[in-house]
């Protein structure tokens, strides 16, 4: 049987990695389009950060070993550009212009997600630029050096601006951020997102949420960004207002596409057509909290997915039963972590949420070296379901928020959480856990 | 209604709080037979590391905060001697030798527990210490300032003796621990036992177990523990070889008692006598792995324990669900982390269980300052159940453990633990955190 995987970062690599492994004698083929596959994408902001590190250390594994040692077909430098599902055969053309045809029994489409680039003036300017492959990461890594950048502009208040916005100023570049949307990190707790944007502020960086961007034009060696009544000014654009899955190979070959666009897939990975799969951050997946689709494009999920495809490709049946919604990051001396649902979200899942926030210190009482740390619980007043957390401190949030992602994923009440056996030890935190301490505060309201 | 309560520290100073606060109007009497209520107990070896600060900094709440703002009618220095269930009587002597008698409706034992003393000879010298209460860590300091302590012997390796190793090493003072029973921490995984040795051999103290212990004797100002083949000196000795509940009083009431001799108590935490509570130290638990009777004692169980009296007392049922075996510890610059069932213990239960051991690093591929995670997982062959996890690690072992106790109260089974949505950034783990990658790895034995 012909495996046949496009896309080859985590999710491709995975499923082709695991299916050699389960059936050695498969045939498993990688068709990727850039010249690089198996990199950690999420780790680019902290290398960008040290100017001495190599870019290619975020390679996990190479070319040559998945060749070599794994037996597995992997071809860089080769796009597809159509999916023929009556014949089962991809058509594309490799780097060098070649055009290629490779018949497949069953497909994976991994192909990721790519930042969305608005549609304004200026955009495509040098020096506007974004991150998502490590080619990206070079680029940007060379145009700080060559350009001696000291000055730069982040489009775009997400994840990954706030990482690349730490990254630049460990590298005493001065950043500016702006968006169009009014509010700070839209999906946090009012009080959270205000610690946060703090710490941000409290690191040199500005931030200028609520303005609308018009255009970019360059000066010289400067690019300004125009909004109504802003221009910002520095030497590098990095623009991060989101990413959108890869999915316009499975919409153009008539596969059926879920929220934003991703490709739909069930609980075994599978499209609409029973020989393509779709994993990775370019497919929907379930969120358990919700029982509904979602688009969550992040690097465990993809690689889970991976592996579930390659086990339903090599006959065990692998069901996923979703993601939680979890994401954590770092934003200078900060942790954030969140997992399940906002009270926007549980509101527009058709919940009846409250939540509590909380202010509360991260060890014991009396301990030395106590920090403060804020969370934020939901509940659903209807059913006394657990929907969310989020966690903002010092020390201990991400770490943390694995507890709450797993009673997601229990179903439990905040009843039921608040009773679990979250150990304690006057270094790490009070006796009652915050977590716990938020969830007893919360059962009042409920 | 009279509400009583015997013991003014974790579980009966919250159960007092609690009630008071349920039912202002509720008469809320407390009998303390120390001066103290209401501190610390869990932060002493803390407090002790510090020569400069004071113990009573350990004080959660004054005794004063407790009668004059809470209505509580707290008594210190006021030892019971006896329950008299047939009449609802207590009796029993104040520290200045006065005699009192007390009616009770409802009664709650709260009287924690004591640390177990060898009957051998020299445990009494002077020099020879236990740490408990308050007062015991007064006087470890005082010794260790008036002595000038230079050298210290600990018997016993349990978590209270580790902390205090470090306290004591952080004074620099040179430790030797002793303890009869071959193995070091005999309840963990090997591996992950030899890396907190090899942690506190690196810090200079050493480490003797397998050694019977005979006699102490005094020579001057030092003292000599006589073991067959080793004599230790030192000028201070701490007796750490564990604890045992305080349930004299309720035995010769003729209440029932459970494993190790807590007072044994239904998940309501009433005894057999339906006017008499017992909580904390003092009283068992049910296990949420095993469903059996076990005894911890924990401060978080020993507060939540308290409440849900209080609850019950004043008409709002509660009924506690059990404790999962959640542990943590520090020890120098290790975290140490565990939840539910060892092997040894699993099979003591009637679990098949197998065991998988992971050395991994802390935090993503090419990311700086990774340092080593050791995790073990145990899940139970006939059930598919997850039984168990210990880990050991300089960074994120403490509260990871949350989430797999977390899936003990939700019965998780291995695969379902896998599955979880734990999230992922790179300064934080790899993309699979260790507790996955640990959880996968069992499954194929499974």
């Amino acid at each position: 049987m012909k495996f046949v995987i496009i896309g080859g970062d985590a999710a491709g690599m995975s499923a082709a990695s695991r299916a050699k492994r389960n059936e050695p004698d498969l045939e498993v083929t990688v068709l990727e389009k850039t010249p690089d596959v198996s990199y950690s994408a999420c780790g680019m902001p902290y290398n960008i950060a040290e100017p001495d590190r190599d870019v290619d250390d975020l390679v996990v594994r190479h070319a040559r070993v998945f060749r070599e040692k794994q037996g597995i077909d992997l071809r860089t430098g080769h796009e597809v550009a159509q999916i023929d599902r009556a014949t089962k055969t991809l058509t594309g053309k490799t780097q060098e212009g070649e055009a290629f045809k490779l018949p497949y029994d069953t497909l994976l489409i991994a192909t990721g997600a790519s930042p969305i680039l608005p549609d304004l003036p200026g955009f495509d300017l040098p020096g506007v630029v974004a991150l998502k492959s490590l080619e990206d990461g070079r680029r940007i890594k060379d145009f700080i050096r060559s350009q001696d950048v000291k000055k730069a502009i982040i489009i775009g208040m997400g994840y990954i601006a706030l990482e690349m916005c730490e990254a630049l100023c460990a590298r005493h570049i001065d950043v500016a951020m702006v968006k169009p949307r009014p509010v700070f990190l839209p999906w946090m707790a009012e009080e959270l997102a205000s610690v946060v944007r703090k710490e941000i502020e409290n690191h040199g960086a500005k931030i200028h949420p609520g303005h609308k961007i018009e255009r970019i034009a360059a000066e010289g060696n400067t690019l300004k960004v125009f909004c109504p009544d802003l221009v910002l000014e520095g030497q590098m654009v990095l623009v991060a207002i989101g990413v959108k899955p890869c999915s316009e190979l499975a919409a153009e070959a008539d596969l059926d596409l879920g929220p934003s666009n991703a490709i739909a897939v069930d609980r075994t990975l599978m499209t609409n057509d029973k020989d393509i799969y779709a994993a990775g951050d370019c497919a929907d997946a379930y969120h358990v909290v919700t029982g509904q689709k979602t688009w969550v494009p992040l690097a465990l999920r993809a690689n889970r997915a991976g592996w579930a495809v390659a086990d339903n490709v090599t006959g065990k049946r692998a069901a996923l039963p979703g993601i939680a919604g979890s994401a954590v990051f770092k934003v200078f001396d900060l942790q954030v972590a969140r997992t399940g649902l906002s009270m926007h979200e549980a509101e527009t899942f058709g919940f009846e949420p409250v939540e509590t926030v909380i202010k509360t210190r991260s060890r014991a009482h009396a301990h030395p070296g106590s920090t403060t740390m804020h969370l934020q619980i939901v509940g659903d007043k209807k059913s006394g379901r657990l929907l969310g957390m989020q966690i903002v401190g010092r020390e201990g949030a991400v770490h943390r928020i694995k507890a709450p992602s797993v009673a997601l994923h229990a179903n439990m009440t905040v009843e039921e959480f608040s009773q679990c056996d979250l150990a304690y030890a006057p270094p790490f935190s009070p006796t009652w856990d915050p977590m716990l301490t938020a969830a007893n505060q919360l059962l009042k309201k409920m």
